[in-house]
């Protein structure tokens, strides 16, 4: 079955203490943007790979791919205002079925068996995200009143999410709803299951300098 | 007011992949156990520190602090079978008011602005405890379904968490129940509402050596 994976690299608005956008910083000297990709390709070279950047992204991007002679093919497509239109787009430029993985450009981390189990759920029952447990005790926090909630119950979700292509497009039709906070959530709209795979816990979403320390500690 | 902390270290029956328990492993040659120790006692070096110890971890302790001249003065508790009689057993160490935190003799890591934090906030409204924010999406997931959560929701809670000490003291008499998933847990079944501050992210429990090359990445 066709693979693809849509990368996920907005973060136009977002800044890290640099005026360069997070996904553009290095671990370890390489681009966090193309250690992400690589993941991917080093786990199917013939996997199709779509990375949606914000349009004023693009050049930027394309003289990094020079620069460090970065040479994994890829297509681009401009990103949305959000996360879910930027998706929505890149989804645009799927026309076969098949399975797609949806991960951020910011987890560079993001194991081979944590790809392998996504692609491999995904391929049988459709759907597929990794989860990670909570090591820290977990409580519920409003305005009024908060109280303790059993964190065994309760699972980090990160990415890559896969997805049969037709219904992830399906899914994306739906018009936008703020309850949409990860692809998984879009898709249980429809009333489809979401099935958890193990994930891995370096696979951080790198959102401050202080990831970037940490993921060169786990990327030794 | 005066001070005490209680440090918990636990974890007799852990490993983590040597045969010497976490909390006396090292960060950049410093015993995660000292370095503990030591934010306590740089914060406030009149404050009394208890450290509940398994029994049979005593004399490798005493040795260790030997061996590594560790000067800072504490006293030593024999810890029970769970954290909660470690804690229980610490707390009769104390016969004078006061406000003591207890904290995981695995947060090496542990910030004086949270420690500060706790402490003047307890002293003000009886209990204060850190959050730190969830970075990765939430899932509710038990045997039969799983499902989104709002993670603005949510927070993670960390130690050290403080408390006015005959509070935590009336709070330990209570009988041991399996809904006790850290201290506050504990003086909230009293029906005692828990002050939340903000802890830091660095603060990691660590229980795996991931967190230790994780740990050394943030104590540069």
């Amino acid at each position: 079955m066709k693979r693809f994976v849509i990368i996920v690299a907005g973060g136009s608005g977002q800044r890290m203490g640099s005026s360069i956008p997070k996904q553009f910083l290095s671990i370890h000297k390489e681009i966090i943007l193309m250690k992400s990709i690589r993941a991917f390709y080093e786990f199917d070279s013939t996997l199709k790979i779509i990375l949606a950047l914000p349009e004023n992204h693009i050049s930027y991007w394309n003289d990094l791919c020079q620069k460090h002679k970065f040479l994994i093919e890829h297509s681009i497509v401009s990103g949305g205002l959000t996360r879910y239109h930027s998706v929505k787009n890149a989804l645009e430029k799927i026309n076969t079925n098949g399975i797609v993985a949806i991960h951020d450009g910011v987890r560079p981390l993001v194991s081979q068996a944590t790809i392998e189990q996504v692609f491999e759920i995904a391929t049988i029952n459709g759907n597929a995200i990794p989860y990670i447990d909570l090591i820290d005790s977990l409580r519920f926090v409003d305005s009024h009143l908060n109280y303790p909630a059993d964190r065994n119950k309760y699972k980090l979700i990160q990415t890559p999410q896969a997805f049969d292509c037709e219904l992830i497009k399906r899914a994306y039709e739906q018009e936008y709803d703020k309850s949409f906070t990860d692809d998984a959530s879009i898709v249980e709209k429809l009333g489809i299951k979401i099935n958890l795979v193990p994930g891995n816990p370096e696979n951080i979403k790198i959102t401050s300098q202080t990831d970037i320390k940490i993921a060169e500690a786990l990327s030794v």
